[in-house]
């Protein structure tokens, strides 16, 4: 897509970055990506966006935001769905996922955090130690939360490298817990229009509610194009759809996701899929996926089967739900988006019961064949409710397979094993 | 201490115990025990009464529980500190300890939750699965909170067999923070007003808060005694008087306590020691050790040191702190229980710097000469922390210890051999 290749050296260099070490993974990636995407056949045109974005994940795209930085523009960092987009832009920010999806620097991170801590978790503060993520060199502020026993006590180190904001997440649903998230979303705003010195308006907040919710509707779209047999954009590149969700520019990347949801419409009217209609169908559940992680979905995709759906962060927790954007006045609008944000069902909140709905639901509505729960090694949370999980799907009939791992290549024979005989069964 | 053996068969079947395993159960408890305590010498005279208590944990105890629920009283168990004995109390209730501190029912257990789950929430839905815990059996609710991700999703699954009321905790300590957890209190104030029928009213409020403070002010003697060289009375020893605070009748417990409280101070005055003047001094800090978990404590003073003080919840996070019970209302009084439970440093609150201070300001006092930081496997809050705690003992030159471990014996060896050089070296 561009003429010539740029050299971001000079530019990564400024940010600290560990060159020679920024190369190898960018390498690393470049493979990865390259066996797991670029073999597929038959793919959305629209995909090759992405192609482009995933290809300049550590360039172009760091580059606009190293520009807007220059400008005086801030970015904040964070690592999870209850850190609202919408404030961060209504203050003049711009939002950032931070880099958690591969193995990078988990020597160096088991010295100052335990072994058994979730391989997400040790991914970013591996990358933040070896000094490879661009995202996290160009964060203003990094914007944490208290979700789980592991990232708590991670943001505690963090705060020790980088500018660090912990937000105070409730643990239960109660009209009390909403109204301690918001007085959190309070502070977070306060915050925010301190590092920004732009504070936030009805006018700002109500843009910036307006470009998120047509982003979230973009992927609703895609979402739904997943339910038609056969499915007409593979699961893997769904994924991708979302993961990079969270590093894009907002309306860039709404529009180029409309125009895939479009050309998905008209695959699905054109009976067109990215894998034969009697391809298994599989909703994954569970654990979020931080680029560059698809571990799973190219077992599953690669062993003959298809995934049509994700209910996890890098899936539908982050797009299924909108934030009224009816209200008038600041206040009004902080009412809604905590009614929004706590209203997503991640298994830190305690009973969690939405969650289960959720999954049923969209085994449902997408028609799949079989539910892959999926955890993390060491992620207290989704491996306890894998339990509830596992019985909800059974008194369904549903069949369902509990897949826990990494993210190294070690278990790749054995889970794809256990994938293809699950494959069969159904 | 009873004239003759008492079968306790009966009560044990009406409250719906496995007798046999339940049997199984108490011999190899009272084999621990008599391995771990009875082989020690020149012990307090005042643990006799430790000594009977202990055999009669699963006896007398229960029968005296027993008896104050076929009288209309209402027992209340918990796992945890923040549940406050003297809400309890006030309401006319008995707060009980529940099971937690022995391997038992594992099997079971890891069919409904995760196996790489510590071994304090494995045994306590072990122990209630097996149907061996006569406590939770007496227990008409028990007061879950949101300390960490295991046992917010412990309590989930606890709920489906035992009525269960969760308190949500905050997980830092601003002033928000602490009203928060005030209104939990009361929310937890009115389940037991409805529970006994008795309602709080200041009188009794402050009569349980003296109550409790009483018991605290006896443990905090013990604790000081501990200060001496040589110690009066060996870690084991004082750790089961922690331990049993939990579980016993309060104003006769303090009694006991305070007796044994005196001796020491005699014991001190005479110079007269649990251990020779010249055995290494340990503190040990990290996991609560649930009765009867003595693993820890065995393997160093077997090994000939001493443990001379516990910043844990069964240790001086347990009585290290009173509330003030200077107001006349309830809602003044109410104040004071949640600024003193809020001011107990779990690792479970971010930051947690007051931990560190604690150990610090404890091995001080204590004349430790080392510290040994505990972890039970797989509890990600403290083995987080022990990074920190780590850091924070070598820049004061404190020799330290890091040890993870569960309640199995498979190990003893390997931490005996590792305690033993550890002592060598201070």
């Amino acid at each position: 897509m561009t003429d010539a290749a740029v050299d971001y050296h000079p530019m990564w260099a400024e940010l600290g970055l560990d060159l020679p070490t920024h190369d190898a993974l960018l390498g690393a990636v470049g493979s990865m990506y390259a066996d797991a995407y670029l073999t597929q056949t038959d793919r959305p045109e629209g995909m090759s966006y992405l192609d482009f974005v995933v290809s300049e994940v550590h360039g172009l795209r760091i580059k606009e935001l190293h520009d807007f930085r220059a400008a005086g523009g801030k970015v904040v960092g964070s690592f999870c769905l209850y850190v609202p987009e919408e404030l961060i832009r209504a203050a003049g920010g711009w939002s950032v996922g931070l880099c958690a999806g591969a193995e990078f620097g988990f020597e160096q991170v088991e010295r100052i955090m335990p072994r058994n801590t979730c391989a997400l978790i040790k991914a970013f503060m591996g990358f933040r130690l070896t000094r490879v993520c661009p995202y996290i060199a160009e964060s203003d502020l990094v914007v944490g939360e208290t979700t789980c026993d592991g990232k708590k006590k991670a943001y505690e180190l963090l705060a020790d490298l980088q500018s660090v904001h912990v937000m105070e997440l409730p643990q239960m649903k109660r009209p009390q817990d909403v109204a301690f998230f918001r007085q959190e979303l309070v502070e977070l705003r306060e915050r925010l229009e301190a590092l920004t010195g732009r504070p936030v308006t009805a006018e700002s907040l109500k843009q910036a509610i307006a470009e998120v919710n047509d982003k979230r509707r973009a992927l609703q779209r895609i979402a739904a194009a997943r339910a038609a047999t056969p499915a007409p954009i593979s699961g893997k590149d769904a994924l991708l759809a979302t993961q990079v969700a969270f590093y894009d520019d907002v309306p860039r990347y709404t529009q180029m996701m409309n125009a895939l949801a479009d050309e998905l419409d008209a695959r699905v009217a054109a009976g067109r899929g990215a894998a034969p209609a009697t391809a298994k169908r599989v909703l994954i559940t569970g654990t979020p996926m931080a680029l560059p992680n698809w571990k799973l979905h190219d077992i599953i995709e690669k062993a003959g089967g298809i995934v049509v759906g994700e209910e996890m962060c890098t899936g539908s927790r982050y797009y299924d739900k909108l934030v009224d954007d009816s209200a008038e006045t600041v206040d009004d609008l902080m009412d809604a988006i905590a009614a929004k944000y706590m209203d997503i069902n991640c298994a830190c909140f305690t009973p969690n019961q939405g969650r289960i709905d959720d999954i049923l639901r969209m085994a449902r509505e997408l028609n799949a064949d079989g539910i892959i729960d999926y955890a993390l090694n060491f992620c207290a949370l989704y491996a306890a409710e894998s339990f509830t999980v596992e019985k909800a799907a059974q008194a369904e009939s549903i069949p369902i397979l509990k897949i826990e791992t990494d993210y190294s290549a070690e278990d790749l024979g054995q889970l794809s094993t256990r994938v293809e005989a699950f494959l069969e069964m159904l």
